[in-house]
């Protein structure tokens, strides 16, 4: 398996928003049991989902999200399919279609809006904060909206992606109304107080595996609120009540998701020990951002800095492309901003390990050197 | 990387129904490239659903498909998420909500009764016809159904892999009828008169590629007919305006698709050949059934057996469990039937050799003897 091995030498360093980098180790992992899981006497991606081998693969990786994130027996923890785009509609579809109420939204980004476009096709959805009239670069203060005591439901958006803006800690809510989290781009990358939330979900090819599987974390008590009638596959109780396996599940990623999980929490050391590496690497890169007098500007304000997302211009489009094109030859890859923000952004998830920060960083302090 | 060359020695022959076993050489290939995708310097994985390299699998994976189904350019390829049970309800919310007609369906297995249980939730859809007394162990006869001329559509299932019942050819339908069929399981196992159709979709875990993508088959101008008020992610427009991309598709399980695709035109030789080597294969096993002087009882009228799922009962539940235990000291893996027909499912997708039905008839035919 020569090719393997030498392949493994032309790996880059990878900045992309997603699909993003894994762990070299779990991808090793998944090479040598591609053709034969242990014990099963073929692939992964042949076995029955209701093999217990996959069954087990599983649960494992619903008891390593609930040991990382600390979720208690009150929640549920889904796999399901379709993304963060799926998780729109079936949100409204579960908490907001005949409730007789609305759901309020803080959007400050990308994803927020794409949210309540859906949102808006089940029930009455409104904005109570929209940040574009600063091209979404920062955070709402308490002061800036009122969440009503009957809403359906408080939704927003943890990371968003695209602008590079995320929140310290959760917004404020009143205890009455659930809090719901679209954390496709952050779940994983710190401890979060899950107990505060209703529903919170992710995607996973950001943090914690590929594309094809969205981790759903649900308090129970919020599965009944919806009508039966909802299309099957978003009706949450489905999936709950057969513990992911209403219908035949995305096996491949739920395998992965489940061995990115206990890299995370038997190779980092679990959720604190994340924090405190995603914090140095992004604080590495905010800071060559703020003492680069001007050359690179940051599009988040600083107190909403993204831990996963470094988004930043430089003086002219130009200079973007140079950057983009020198820093290839620095194995440097994926780092062109989105053209609603423009200029450059380095999605430095979990997986993204140090050595590639620090080269990256080294770049942009010579790069800004040589054309400041 | 021994570990991969020694445990591709402890392959069984796997009969599983769905996931199922996929083309040794495609697996190969998909272990090499685990770390690095030739030319991306990252894991297939890892790089964006945006990046040309994907874009072209995911194009390749499309011409692959309409090359061996003979597409034409009426139709729309797409790659959607969720299952089959996603697609029960996108079909009826895109062609039945709202249209003030009814659906009509032809129910001759386990599949098709989900399928109508979710129309039923979106408008009027009612079952032409209905195998049930017989336990779903027959197809209808031209005498037996009449669709209405005006019907929203037609829906059949084309092989109901839980019963072993496949359709020879499609059923009657007028030509203002759409014909939309649950190509699930034999889609790709045989030549299909695509024209003949209006929707034809397969998730991709029996004959095509893992769990976590299904392929959708659609005349374009049917793709007018919903409403854009369907939930974003059930709305084919969607997918069809985006190329499959209107959020992030399933990369990975794409990108084995589109290679066992290849396998099926390149390796194999297309359909025909296809066709030709199931029908050996399927036959064989039921020339024992039919040759054991009762001692195997098939499932299945003999007009439609299917060439996918060999269903069969033994003369008790003792015997079956025997037949299972003895099977797997003779590397035979995954042949207990569902627990709605009993007995024993031998799925013989595409991509099983003809090595294992042999070893499997042979198998069959010793145990007969020993047991009769």
């Amino acid at each position: 398996m020569t090719a393997s091995a030498s392949s493994a030498t032309n790996r880059v360093f990878n900045f992309s928003a997603g699909p993003a980098a894994l762990p070299e180790s779990v991808l090793r992992e998944v090479q040598d049991e591609m053709l034969c899981l242990p014990g099963a006497g073929a692939s992964l991606l042949e076995i029955s989902h209701r093999d217990k081998l996959f069954v087990d693969i599983l649960h494992d990786a619903q008891d390593t999200l609930r040991s990382l994130l600390g979720i208690s027996e009150d929640y549920s923890v889904m796999f399901m399919q379709g993304g963060a785009t799926l998780q729109f509609s079936a949100i409204a579809a579960n908490l907001l279609r005949g409730s007789g109420k609305r759901a309020e939204y803080l959007l400050t980004g990308s994803w927020g809006k794409k949210a309540i476009a859906e949102a808006k096709k089940e029930g009455d959805a409104v904005a109570i904060y929209d940040a574009k009239e600063t091209n979404y670069d920062r955070l709402p203060t308490a002061s800036d909206y009122t969440v009503s005591d009957d809403a359906a439901y408080l939704y927003y958006c943890s990371n968003e992606t695209i602008q590079g803006v995320q929140y310290p800690s959760e917004p404020d809510c009143p205890d009455s109304v659930p809090l719901v989290s679209d954390a496709s781009s952050d779940l994983l990358c710190r401890p979060v107080p899950v107990d505060r939330y209703g529903l919170l979900y992710a995607c996973a090819q950001k943090n914690a595996g590929p594309a094809g599987v969205t981790m759903v974390v649900m308090r129970k008590d919020l599965l009944e609120r919806a009508d039966p009638n909802t299309p099957g596959y978003l009706y949450y109780k489905n999936h709950h009540d057969n513990d992911s396996e209403w219908n035949t599940p995305p096996t491949f990623a739920i395998y992965v998701l489940g061995k990115v999980a206990r890299w995370l929490r038997d190779e980092i050391g679990g959720l604190e020990a994340m924090e405190k590496i995603n914090r140095e690497k992004s604080d590495s890169l905010y800071k060559i951002i703020d003492g680069s007098n001007g050359f690179y500007r940051g599009h988040a304000q600083q107190d909403c800095r993204s831990l996963m997302n470094v988004t930043f211009n430089l003086p002219s489009d130009d200079l973007t492309a140079k950057f983009i094109a020198e820093a290839a030859t620095h194995r440097l890859a994926a780092l062109k901003g989105h053209r609603s923000v423009g200029g450059i952004r380095a999605s430095i998830y979990n997986a993204m390990p140090r050595e590639g920060v620090e080269t990256l960083g080294q770049f942009m302090t010579d790069f800004a050197a040589a054309n400041g």
